[in-house]
Parts: C-alpha cells; structure tokens; sequence
C-alpha cells in the first residue's frame, strides 16, 4: 500500500489547488489556498503549500502512504525543480525559486517533482484524459496565456534545459502586437483569452459597424463577453472567433510539420468557445498543412473535469518518483 | 565480427550513392550510381541499387558481416520503409514504394531501415559529426530544398506516422511566394537554393541598383552566382544572403520555442556560404527567442565530409537492425 497515492499541486497567481490523487486518477481529498498574499517571500508561501499539503494528506488517511508530488506551475522547470521569473507570482518574479527542493524538505523528504502548467495539463490528458490513447499529441492550453505541453514518442519534452514548449510564444503574425515577453506578434497576443478581448477592444474602437458588444464597457470587456455576443448570433463577435480560430489553425499547422502529431488538444478557459472556435481552426489548419497531413489530424478538446484537470495534471508527474 | 558493419545508401533524384561504412565511421568501399535511368519502372531501381550494394560489399570484403543497410531518401517513412510521392524521383511519383521490404528481399533477407534524408543526415551528425555530445538539436538542411530532422532527448522525431520533421514547409512569410508542395510563403520558397537564386531574380527585376548580378544571365542564375558576387563585396549580393539569414533565423526562434535544442545544425550546399548567413541568422534568432534562450542557442555547421556525410547519415540508421 505504500507510495499508492500521490498528490498534485497546480500553482496558480491567485490560488493553489492541491488534492490526494489514486492510482484510477480519483481525488480522495481536496483544497485551495491562497498564492499571492506572501508578497515576495516565497519561503513563507511554501511553508503554508506543505502545511496544507498535509492537510490533504491526513484527511485522505494516507500518511506515510505518498509516492511524490507533482506540481505544475507557470515556469516551472522539470530538470531543475525550480520556478524560474513568473511574472504572476510575486514571490518569483525576477529570480530562480529552487521549488522541489524546499518543498521537499518542508514536507520531511517525500519527493517532489515540478514542471510548467501546461505540460501538467497534457500529462493529466495522456493518462486520464482525452489523449489516453495517444503516443504523439500537443496540448495547447488558451487561458489568460497560451501555454502548450507536447508528447512525442508517449514522453513530455523538456529540450535541452527543461523549458522546451513555449508555443505561445512562437510569431503569430510577424510585427504584430507587443507581447509581455517583450517580443512582437506572439501567438499568445491574439489566442488568449486576454488576446480575444484585445481583438475586440482593437475592433470596436476602429470600426464602425453595430454590435452588442458596444453595450459592454470597452475597457473591462472579456472573451466571456465575446462569446456570450456570439452566442446571440452577434456577427462583429462571430468574426472575432472567425479570426482567433484562423490564427490558431494556422499556428498548428506550422506545430504539424514538426511533430506530425495525431492531434492538438485543447484545454482552459478559451476552449470552451469550441463550437466557434473548431470550425476556422480546422479550415486554417488544413489550408497550410502538406498533402500527406492534410484533413488528418485531429483536434481533439480535453476531457477532463476543469476543476479536476489541473490537479491530476500535476499528480501525473508523481508516478515516476 | 558477424554485424560488425553496416552499408549506407543516400537515395538522390540524379544519383545513388552507396558505402559500407565500420563502427568508426570509415567508409571502406563506395560508389554511386544513376538512380534517373529507369523510368517510373522502381523495381528496375532496386534491382540495380541491390547489385551495388553486393559488389561494394564484397570489394570491402565484408560479404556475411553486414548487420543492416541503412537508406536516407526524399519523402522516405521510417516506419512504413517506404518512399511516398517523391516529386523528384520517376520511380516514386504519385505512388508509395515499398521500398526497404523489396530491397531486403533482394538482398537476400539483409534487414533494410529507411527515413527520409533529412533525418539521415541528422543520425550521421549525431554519431558521427557536429552533434556528437548532443542529446537534442534540429538539423537543417540547406540544398535544393529545405529539409530537417529534429533529435529530442537523443533519438530522431517521427511523429504519429513517420513524417515528422518538414519544417522547410512551416511558414516563413504569410501569403508568400509559391511552393512547389502546393503551400505558399514555405522557408524553403526562400531559404533554400532554389530559393536564394528566386529571390535574386526577383529584386533584380524590380530593383534599379547596380550588381554584378547583373552580368549573369537572369533565366540561369544560381545560389552560388550570389555567393560569388557576396564574395567580390557586391552590395545586393549581400543584401540577399542579409535577407535570406534573416527570415531563417525568424524560422529558427519558433523551432527553439517549439523543442528547446542546444543546437541549430546546418548542412548542405547553402551552408557553404556560412560566413555570410551566420550573422543575420544570429541576429534574427536572437531577436525573437525568449529571455530565457536569447544568446544561449548554438549555431553550429556540419562536421562531416560532405561527400561522405550522406552515405554516414544512413548507415547510421542500421546499427539499430
């Protein structure tokens, strides 16, 4: 019965979810706690992560029972266990916080393992998701950013220094919008759902033509506004999704020639506008695939419960400790 | 000494070329052979490609010793051991050859692995050449075409069905000229050979600067024309190579995001003009990369013969048979 359980951490700039996960991917216990009232100390914010780690343990019944947490978070680096200058957590912001290590420590040796959200996000795909079945697939996570986790040959690649998969980051559209990393067009710039609300704040303010969207205020509208407007069949939001989805297709098709995977899965909070959004995807995929991929590759959208996803994601990572 | 050699076998539109290499990398008996004199008729092909295999190795004296032959040819699937549609074959136009199953037969049941040549020569940099150390590098292949063959944590990418690595089909420029693939704005439309000597016709066409370009017949120009003239300092010539390293280098930042390699390996023709490509390359890299990877990414060309280097590539696919 020893090391039959793990948990999944998944760090988020606001909250932390930690669960007690089983072999079958069940959570046997759960919480949230805050991550961002430790300001920049992150000795203080991960003293509080172990105490109500085991918490979650105790609760559970699982003490002395655990294999290894895996945790996710923005930066994290798999090789190094270290969460490198995540702009949204402000205990790491312009330095290296060796994670796992103290983590580890803190928790009286019980292993840790950390990597970036995303490819949390694909592990928890791949073992209890919707690429349950898949050797070869990438993960595109379309939250506040775009993140991506990509498997080929069934293993997560992490490139020669644990930071490999920054496909939100690669040139949606060269000289286009200014991105936080500093670099111009990103395709996290348009394809995000901070992206989407650019596309419609740009649009709005240039354009003429009626919308329901000129009911919301422009400074605080949000891709749920955008979609909740297409929804009721709005054609200045419908066009949005049109050239998102466009964008995106287009970027996976490049994604395509490197991997030939057997699908791109799609995850977080954007993903669920999927009935606008697979429809231009598809077309701007296969517009600029090569003939022998061309209306072969699938894209699939995640399967997992969203509140759950993130924890088994991280969770995944502890069955190899 | 049974297995102790292996027989390399580069596939090319004009010729074949054929070696049986030891477990050093020395070639010990080669030659090459036309592989355009048989019309559409592949079986005539192979017929003749097993007999020269036969006679180089019994000239090496290894008849009995050969673990494998390993064959790098365009469109080559390793896990299918075919050649599929490849334009600038006769003998594989519009059709999949079942290549590596008829040669084995014809070679007496002497295991046959293939992949495209690309990858060939990748495997051949890795064990023999400029990547020996490295576990994770993107070769490109700068000839006629663009080719690639990308290698994540040591082993060669083949994606869900043996096509990965075509990132001379990702999109350089959106809308940009016509490939050959039936794609628009492909690298290779301008970052291959073929591609230099277009974009030299097209900017002597429309531009009214003086070159010395401008006393070679326009119809016929070539790479090596504009390297010639770099070389005597001409200004458009190196505005070419300027323009050509630039939109590589653009290339290569989304690559880096995409797999994190220590490395970008080039080979083939192009690469010989290395001393002028070397900087924009850098410079454009750089520019788009990360903070994390900026001036941390090696550009490093090819180590290898280039006669030998094709022949090496291959065999080095057999040691694995």
């Amino acid at each position: 019965m020893k090391n039959d359980f793990v948990v999944g951490v998944d760090v988020g700039g606001q909250t932390s979810k930690i669960g007690v996960v089983d072999k079958d991917g069940k959570i046997l216990a759960q919480s949230v706690m805050r991550s961002d009232i430790f300001g920049s100390d992150e000795d203080k914010y991960l003293s509080a992560l172990a105490e109500e780690i085991k918490k979650n343990i105790k609760e559970a019944g699982k003490e002395g029972q655990i294999r290894g947490v895996g945790v996710g978070a923005p930066n994290g680096n798999f090789y190094e266990g270290t969460v490198y200058n995540a702009p949204n957590l402000a205990w790491a912001i312009g330095k290296t916080v060796p994670f796992a290590k103290v983590l580890s420590k803190k928790l009286g040796g019980i292993p840790v393992a950390l990597t970036n959200d995303a490819n949390a996000a694909a592990l928890g795909e791949k073992i209890y998701g919707a690429a349950k079945d898949m050797k070869d697939f990438i993960m595109i996570t379309l939250g506040t950013g775009v993140g991506s986790g990509i498997v080929i040959d069934g293993k997560l690649v992490y490139g020669h220094d644990g930071f490999a998969g920054e496909l939100g980051h690669t040139t949606a559209v060269r000289g286009g919008r200014q991105c936080n990393c500093g670099l111009q067009g990103c395709l996290e710039t348009y394809c995000s759902a901070i992206g989407v609300a650019r596309t419609a704040k740009e649009w709005l303010e240039t354009r003429k033509d009626p919308s329901l969207l000129r009911n919301v205020n422009i400074e605080a509208i949000s891709s749920k506004d955008v979609y909740d407007a297409a929804k009721a069949g709005d054609k200045l939001a419908l066009e949005i999704f049109n050239f998102t989805g466009t964008l995106l297709g287009q970027s996976f098709a490049n994604f395509v020639h490197f991997s030939a995977p057997e699908a791109i899965v799609l995850f977080g909070g954007l993903a669920r506008s999927k009935e606008f959004l697979t429809e231009p995807i598809m077309k701007a995929m296969n517009e600029n695939l090569l003939p022998a991929w061309k209306n072969k590759i699938k894209l699939v959208y995640s399967a997992l419960k969203e509140s759950d996803a993130a924890i088994l994601g991280a969770s995944a990572l502890a069955w190899d400790l």
